[in-house]
């Protein structure tokens, strides 16, 4: 299933048949987003299959927003969460009911709400007090009731986890226990408008560690009984995303593996709370499901180093620039009689940040030939920019 | 001259009239780049008085290529330099002749070299061996004759700038010296389509010192003597651009004193050898007349800090999040009651890098307010994305 390196050449399998990189980008000069839809629907299934009927999975639009990917993921019975009325509205026109929309991110402007709100959003989630008051504004404004959930911070063990800790306290997602007095006080004088439905958290990205998931979990689901006893009817825990791909191997099982594991642990705490559980992966559904296809323009050996300049580059793909993220690069057809050699894999933009991938061992390479950056589903084309004003790469689908 | 602080309040002086910022956000809902076109203007004089007659400014359009930005430079007679042939169209478009149009960048497409070539460019930039034999190639196509510069890529002394040294050896611009004898054959073979027009080099961005730009066109001279005693009739040494503007401070003279400063030491160097001189500055041209206004939706007090939370971020302005770049923010209009306060300047965007300032001492700021994010007029606008789905800022212009 999906994209591999096989006899010299990046192939695509799906089901029963096996798809050439190498014939798509056949004549064509620009660079692409190749995607396998049969091997999203696949992950899709992974998921639901695990999760089963008392939880929901809200696929996070922000890593992908492709409608036809949107499209995917209404078909599959998926709700979506959103951070801002931008993605609600491509979610609206994909086809999703407005009720498996959640609507999260720390910066909602009021026209922002406003629209969520009118179309009747499935769930708010509130990152501060100051936001709360504002939707409660906005729904009293249009005589409405709306579904809140808090997105609370849980600190988890420094001792264990102190990058995620050092993230926690330092950044601006969620809301400490400390905020809850603030919080109710702005239900109870909103009760006509407001609706506590659940809590939620979102501990990071790219995790691949359950551990930290629990015991964020766990440490969420203190508040979670505090409320519960203090009266408030909560149906819902949202556990947020953050499951990460291992991006230096090309095992989809052994994603799959990990997301089984995840789900059947994060279930196991939540299963005898007797609530509804929310998950909103983003990168572990469509990470591995697309692909950035790019030409050598040159071969530019200098004294020092050997480049392989493409015609793709940080401005459609920022990871590597933005996070120094790794990508695994293979060429899409490689000669069998070349031998190898250290590549650094760079774009077309005036930056010396414009690289793709450093010193990467390839297979001798040509002008002409294609490279593929692998695992470019998620983060990849949402964060294509106009810089240097090169044409944005089109998305293409595999055996479409 | 320009945008500054000043009882309180954000404004921007045009010659004798002086605009409140707080008078043109009124009323608007979503973030804007505010533009000065008169202190452009001034600065643009700065440059042209000092380069004079004997010199060409060419302004680098990757800075900056709003078409009524472009417009100003047209008007005043400057050259442009581009990286791609979106930007060549963009240049065409706003109506520079196709002779005052440089073409840089490492990784030009036979589509941009065709373009260029038959629109008529002024000059290619040729950045490796390759590069020369395809534009050889098409000129050859296209019955043409074209110019061409080399990008040299001289080696300044590591001991007194090891991190440019670094840049130069492992970055992918520029050409060493030991690629001369194949350049040289290749222009050979296409004597009838290539022409040597001269050398060219740009050693970085954002540099705040005269001496690593003197010596690297020292340096260079060298290899523009050798050529000319080899017979190549070079007519143009470019020193590219890279001068840098004090993004700690609001001192637009600093700015000029340095940029003449600049301009007088290399053409004190430039102007014995008899040609003619090219500059092809961005930044210090057009980022103090751009400044990013966002709106504070929340202030988020936790237990750790306090986030003012935006409706602009790393989406509209890349630099804090991509090269921790410090931009300077103040409010447009403080309560002139209010103490100040520490705040983490963020934006909505789902991701912990999205910070425009962290720890900045501001008059106590509340939700509504306006912030500007200073010295936003270069690579702001340009490297705006859709990520997460918001709006792209307009842009705005003062006393338009």
């Amino acid at each position: 299933m999906g994209f591999y390196w096989s006899d010299n050449e990046l192939k695509c399998k799906q089901d029963h048949k096996v798809y050439s990189v190498a014939e798509i980008v056949e004549g064509l000069t620009d660079p692409i987003y190749l995607y396998d839809l049969v091997g999203l629907r696949h992950r899709m299934s992974v998921y639901k299959d695990q999760v089963g009927k008392k939880g929901h999975v809200h696929y996070a639009v922000k890593a992908n927003d492709h409608p036809r990917i949107l499209k995917e993921f209404v078909d599959a019975g998926f709700g979506v969460d959103v951070v801002s009325g931008g993605e609600f509205s491509k979610c609206l026109a994909a086809g999703f009911s407005p009720a498996d929309i959640v609507f999260s991110g720390v910066g909602k402007t009021s026209e922002e709400i406003t629209l969520a709100i009118s179309e009747g959003v499935g769930q708010i989630n509130i990152e501060c007090p100051q936001e709360l008051e504002r939707v409660a504004f906005v729904a009293s404004h249009l005589g409405k009731k709306v579904s809140v959930a808090f997105r609370m911070n849980p600190d988890v063990d420094a001792e264990t986890h102190p990058y995620i800790k050092t993230g926690f306290r330092e950044n601006k997602f969620g809301m400490d226990r400390s905020f809850l007095p603030e919080l109710e006080r702005i239900l109870a004088a909103n009760s006509r408008h407001l609706e506590l439905r659940g809590l939620t958290i979102h501990i990071g990205s790219q995790i691949r560690s359950v551990k930290p998931m629990v015991e964020a979990v766990e440490k969420t689901l203190i508040d979670f009984e505090v409320l519960r006893r203090r009266g408030f009817n909560l149906l819902s825990f949202d556990v947020g995303g953050g499951i990460g791909i291992d991006y230096e191997s090309e095992d989809l099982e052994a994603d799959e593996t990990f997301i089984q594991e995840y789900l059947k642990k994060i279930r196991e705490v939540l299963d005898p709370v007797g609530c509804e559980v929310v998950f909103e992966p983003g990168r572990s559904l469509v990470a591995r499901f697309g692909v950035l296809l790019g030409e050598v323009q040159y071969i530019k050996k200098t004294p020092f180093k050997t480049f392989a300049i493409l015609n793709t580059g940080m401005h459609h793909l920022m990871r590597p620039a933005l996070y120094e993220a790794h990508h695994r690069i293979v060429p899409v057809k490689a000669r069998p009689e070349g031998s190898a050699e250290l590549y650094d894999v760079v774009g077309p933009i005036c930056e010396s940040a414009d690289v793709l991938g450093r010193e990467r061992m390839l297979p001798s390479l040509s002008q002409g030939d294609w490279l593929g950056i692998m695992d470019a589903g998620a983060y990849g084309a949402v964060m294509v920019s106009d810089y240097n004003s090169h044409r944005r790469p089109e998305a293409v689908f595999v055996g479409d």
